[in-house]
């Protein structure tokens, strides 16, 4: 039988969730969703054939609603996370887990409390064969010990209102579970500066910013986040280890070439350059829930990502190295 | 409510679509298998939780199955098809539809004889993000008229047992599709040479060779195949127009650089290199059967192709350009 | 003691050579020029300190020239060449070392009869870091036995008055001397197809073509021939072995990303793709003519070059296969 | 009539110089060479016609030398570029023009005290068809202000006795002219960071490092320096700018694919990576010396190198940001 799932939030990534578990993800029904607009839900639901909630708790209590997938505003999504491990439902929710370092406890020591895994965290890049690569790059001891990671985040326009610290909390909390996730290990400490502003960047926003992460062997990991590129949406890595580097590009298949240059074609933004991701991300979701054994980017993932950005706005305010002060991982997030 | 699939021929290709089906496509539920190795079949039907049929025609005619996909040897497409059209159910039909033009084109009339398109047959590259990347090139008018297109499709290792003209009917035959895709045209005539032989082929198979096809506008496509290349599956395209070019490269998103190269994986073979297109290729066909309107590759695109995979043993055979001999395509089979 | 060099023909080519000698090669001198055109010649004369002769033989004749380079029209070659052999001095042939097989055989015979190589051929390529890489990866055994060989060869536009065998004798013919060179055999058979003609080609100009090459061994090299692209400059080559492949493509160094495309430059034309392959040329002609050593493309590697394009020629004429009928190398050419 | 060159230090690069002048440069003549290794400097000189003096002010003095290299000892580059200064000799004084900021700038005081450009800095990176892309890139516009640049540099391995300060005296400099350069602004401080060490650096070398630049508009240059990436030597260079990027990547002319890989070759040391630039910067300097209007690398561009190679190695030895203390640039040193 089909998972039954939920969807609370029907913005724009919440609505693409509900496209894809509907028309590109095996085994899965979307049963259910809310939104604080319940006019969008309504429509939403009637696309698919789901029925809309009046309440996110109506929704999560509701028995037809196996699992839950989260795509409402950062700033409840511990409380929402929280409820769903109450009624021991599976959940995916968003990154961030939550906006602060203890709202992501809670949600961790809720699910420590039921002894099992119920939640994985939205850190979609996992999912990617890019950095499939490159973590298979390590994992193969092709490139050695790594030393050192430097990583690139551009889009090409920032949304309106997006503010200094957004850069870190949005943005650059992607590379550091990344990075966590291909050095295998914490990351100790950051160091945000603040280069040359664009012109086009609007108001005062501090953009680009540069971030230096260091993890607990003292492997170091630049960060240049840049939100307002103009030219479209750029990720990519180098891992340089003590025998060689691995390196995450611009994906490409091939070229047009037109008046003197051969080019090829830039993502205009993440959703076309991590679709694939999105789609692995979520059946592998489903697949776990069916299962009863949920893997993947786990609380204590998201509770040591937002411990990491937290740290990143601290040295954004203070202009000085901010170090990381993360509690221990518990037995039940060991494993790969 | 999912389709319910039955899939005849449980051999690599029919075990990779049950596994797809079943954990990668959303709306489908592979019901029954058959295959004439019943233990294989059973085995994989206890796999997906389906029921394994002992003959084929059984498994068409079973009530509960809704639709079906042909991964059976070639000899067999043909009449499997019509008996799939004959029971109005919606057919996925592996590459090649049948292994001459006559079989091919009576199936394409018992499905004329029907009003409605029932088959799509499995040229799975049309699904391929590089091929979508050479046709919107051409479709967006960057490169101009086509006037020409360069081919390459290598393959590691030949099967045992592979002869000559099997890199035509069963690989060529590939690029024939995807030359009378993108073209947006016919071809005309075919020419096969056969250069040195490669010392690492087996017996007196002619391999590599090089073929040319020429449509009806006078544009000419070269392709050479070779499938004992050891390094990997290597399947690349340009197109060359009056204004540009466009190229279908080798597939990257980084690169490990150890010992002085800097170096790119090329896939070991089709299926990971295409393993997004069946998918896609499966997901499309599925949400086509259930909507009740088939599009993709058609009876008459299978019935073309093999005209011209003929055409191309006649000249491998007689050493001389061989003509296509085309019927006109019906207007059931008009549009994109 | 700089070699006094002694140029005739100041035209394009000739110009850039001259500046070239002056200003980019060791050890060299233009002493020398000549051209129809008195004015452009003694202007070129004027800008480098050389004199200006008012025959083309007065400046073979002239003591104070020790070597000389032929950059005149293509007709005249072989009667310039062969008056520099008669005074001994070791020369420079722009190609074709001569329009006709005959004619190159003359000036070989005239060669032949000193017993020293006093020729070389401006086959420039071969000075090319791009194609040395080919010819290592073909030595150092990593492609094993070359099979087949794919050349392109695009202009962006054509010359006024551009004839159809043009394509062949003044572009495939640079085509023939490095498939030659690269599979170090010689090519027995060439077959031309004339595809689809680009709306863009002048008049009745055969544009693009198709070149089938045969080489003794059987491997195949295909050539297309474009050159109306209106792109850009672009020459590539792929040669395809029993154990790999290696190819020469677009040079790089990096790129520029706007506005959604990641832009690399192609080389507008000939002299940019090629300028330090010309400079290497020279140089080695004058390392070479200084030493009493003349190695590079020779008189013999002028000759089976334009027998080659000849028979390119007749097949465009009749439309049918044209072997090639090549008399064999004299020891004088033997060597690398 | 060529320039009488004579050249001090024939140690690697001095030899490699010597061979260039003589073989690859128009215009140029290797009149005398010096070297503390006597009987090097004499096999030497006798292999290019040369002679070898005992003293390096001998051979400044000697009136039949019209122009001196210098690639002695960085610790004795000062001294006898003042004495060609005082001899008023155009000199191309090899990288760094002194280790310290005070002697660059006793050496830039004499030669303003001629009122003329007599020296060239051997930053040979600026005659590198790379570099020139990213500075045309800057120059035409299409990045539009340039934020932040990323810089690699890495070499296979270190030599035997280097010490951590040298990565950045060194190699870093490099970095240091070629962002200020690029950027067309002073570098005003430094940090360094000290990442995780490779075990394959000798004894406790600090390898790799991290450096951060900042330039007068806020624009930021990040730098890896890695002397044991083992793999090759790899200097790469990206400008993110307000409008687009432009990179330096990799030199490419083609791949070999073998068992799996499409592999590009990495050079292994500067001497490949910049063998054109090296040659092309000599030319530059010779065709400027005969005509008396010396260009290039000045020894205001040699001092704002120094000076802020000494604040990096500040920071390596505090840890903390180090300002650059610069005085400002004459007149005499204006231009491009």
């Amino acid at each position: 039988m089909d998972l039954s799932i939920g969807v609370i939030g029907t913005g724009e990534i919440g609505t693409d969730h509900v496209r894809r578990l509907t028309g590109h993800v095996a085994g899965a029904r979307v049963q259910a969703v809310f939104d604080v607009d319940a006019e969008r839900a309504a429509k939403l639901a009637a696309e698919v054939g789901a029925m809309a909630h009046t309440s996110a708790y109506d929704l999560i209590d509701d028995p037809a609603v196996e699992a839950v997938l989260i795509a409402a505003p950062s700033s409840v999504h511990a409380e929402l996370t929280v409820a769903c491990i109450a009624s021991r439902k599976p959940v995916l929710c968003e990154k961030p887990l939550a906006p602060t370092a203890p709202e992501c406890l809670r949600v961790m020591e809720a699910e420590l409390a039921t002894g099992t895994r119920l939640v994985q965290v939205g850190f979609m890049r996992r999912y990617d064969e890019g950095y499939g690569h490159l973590r298979r790059a390590i994992d193969g001891g092709s490139v050695g010990d790594v030393l050192l990671a430097h990583c690139v985040h551009r889009n090409a326009q920032s949304p309106p209102l997006f503010k200094s610290e957004m850069l870190l909390t949005d943005s650059v909390i992607h590379e550091i579970d990344s990075a966590r996730w291909l050095l295998s290990e914490e990351l100790v400490a950051a160091t945000v500066f603040v280069p040359r502003k664009s012109p086009l960047a609007a108001g005062d926003l501090s953009d680009p910013q540069l971030v230096l992460l260091e993890a607990t062997s003292g492997a170091m990991v630049t960060v240049e986040i840049f939100v307002n590129c103009q030219y479209g949406y750029d990720v990519r890595c180098e891992l340089v280890g003590s025998m060689g580097a691995a390196s995450l590009e611009l994906p490409s298949m091939g070229a047009v070439t037109t008046r003197g240059i051969r080019g090829q074609a830039v993502p205009s933004d993440w959703k076309g350059r991590f679709a694939q991701a999105y789609r692995d991300e979520l059946q592998h979701w489903v697949h776990g829930s069916r299962g009863g054994h949920l893997s993947g980017p786990s609380s204590f993932d998201g509770y040591a990502a937002t411990a990491v950005a937290e740290a990143c706005v601290r040295s954004l305010t203070t202009g000085k190295r901010a170090a990381v002060d993360l509690s221990s991982r518990p037995g039940l997030y060991d494993g790969p």
